[in-house]
């Protein structure tokens, strides 16, 4: 049976990778499948918003190099509030370079996000010696990278021929790549002629442009709603940002809960009605 | 004329975009189309490789993410160096996200590089959204930017298609979109059926994968010579990195500084050549 057709605490049982599993049993556990993407600038908006989703979430997102007053103790904050609220952390890095050079920017510099991040990501665009050089600093400490194979802007050029090299490179090295950043399933996508699905293949699809309200940013993202995402389309966890926390300034804490709890509820009903 | 044809000195004077005409300006006088990578992880090793290669170069490449002990002085150290040894600032960034993010990934955080970077880069992947949101930070502070239209790297993505879209991404943006990292020229790729070349475009083509002694690092980079670089494929400047300043551990500074002239020489005879 084909991955999106089971539950998420089943697939947990036979993933190997300990960052796959650990998400997919959290998923289970919280009945959520929402990753809440925190692109703010400020440390105390940073944690406000995390403290304030941490019930609602599976995953958070962060993209720590946009933090103005980013220090060390950022990090010890972050993981406290995975550890109060049980969730995993996603740095949306998208590593783009070469083995060498991503391996440096994993493990060091003022981030050293290989060493509290769950979980990464990175565009395939520079071929499969940049998954072999994160995974050298990533495999020994249990985390898992997504590949971008699709994005959800306007023009993107991550498609076709491109997507179907990134699920190709993703298969040839399945115990670090757990997945994709994608708007779909990518079981079917990059067979041989003549090559058969292998059902037994499990990649997690996390899908980003996702809003119950919304369209487009016009800065080029476009948003899909959480049934259309999950349900329709077969991902498995749903992206939101600026749906959840708006644009800022005084961050009311009690609506940007509600608008959590909302999208979890939206995006688990997705999934039970994608298991009937 | 196409632009390879033509000098550096003439090219500088038909650019609008000021980190452009520096760069080209920069190149003439100091006879140099060398630019040195400098992918080390510590502060001092940093400056001191900068401080002896500058008197060779047009421009410096960092990865400022892989700092250990960065702290924003690092960036007042790397000014004074510039200002001493006349070159510009390239901040090898590869921008990779949507037009909002990598607006905040540029300007903000504990990096700030457009606050100090001339040149970076982006992938064209996310589609024409990334530069908007680039130019939005990096246009009134006189910046400019490099696509990355190829890779030098084996099984990279960035080919055929790929690289046709970044290239009429760039013809969209010829204010902000300064050059390309590839391989070779781009005047002829990606025009439609029956367009004519523009005889006055004239993008700046970096390349990577540099080295006179060297033919791969293992980890999927692949080495051409100055000569097949800027003669043959048509390049402006050529980006070398270990070739000059080897493992590291104690750097002997002569060494460096002995290598560093033979790549520029290597750079600039291959330029004259291609002159005549």
């Amino acid at each position: 049976m084909s991955a999106y057709r089971r539950t998420y605490a089943d697939r947990a049982k036979q993933h190997v990778n300990p960052a796959a599993k650990s998400l997919l049993e959290t998923i289970e556990r919280k009945q959520s499948n929402l990753c809440v993407s925190v692109d703010v600038t400020s440390f105390n908006d940073f944690l406000s918003i995390i403290d304030a989703v941490g019930p609602y979430v599976s995953l958070i997102k962060t993209h720590v190099d946009i933090i103005e007053d980013f220090e060390p103790s950022l990090i010890l904050r972050l993981q406290e509030l995975s550890a109060k609220h049980d969730f995993l952390i996603f740095e949306d890095r998208k590593f783009a370079d070469i083995g060498n050079t991503v391996a440096l920017q994993y493990s060091s510099g003022v981030h050293k996000i290989a060493t509290w991040s769950h979980i990464t990501n990175a565009h395939p665009v520079p071929g499969p010696s940049i998954i072999r050089g994160l995974a050298a600093v990533g495999l020994p400490l249990g985390r898992g990278l997504l590949l971008l194979a699709e994005m959800s802007t306007a023009g993107a050029l991550a498609r076709g021929a491109y997507t179907e090299d990134a699920v190709r490179m993703a298969r040839g090295a399945r115990d670090f790549v757990i997945g994709f950043i994608a708007q779909r399933r990518m079981e079917g996508v990059g067979l041989a002629e003549g090559e058969k699905r292998n059902e037994a293949e499990d990649f997690l699809v996390l899908s980003p442009g996702v809003g119950l309200d919304v369209t487009g940013d016009g800065m080029g993202q476009q948003y899909r709603t959480p049934e259309q995402v999950v349900s329709e389309s077969g991902c498995d966890i749903i992206i939101v940002g600026r749906g959840i926390y708006g644009k800022l300034g005084n961050v009311d804490i009690g609506e940007v809960q509600r608008q959590a709890e909302r999208y979890r509820k939206a995006g688990w009903d997705a999934y039970l009605q994608r298991l009937n």
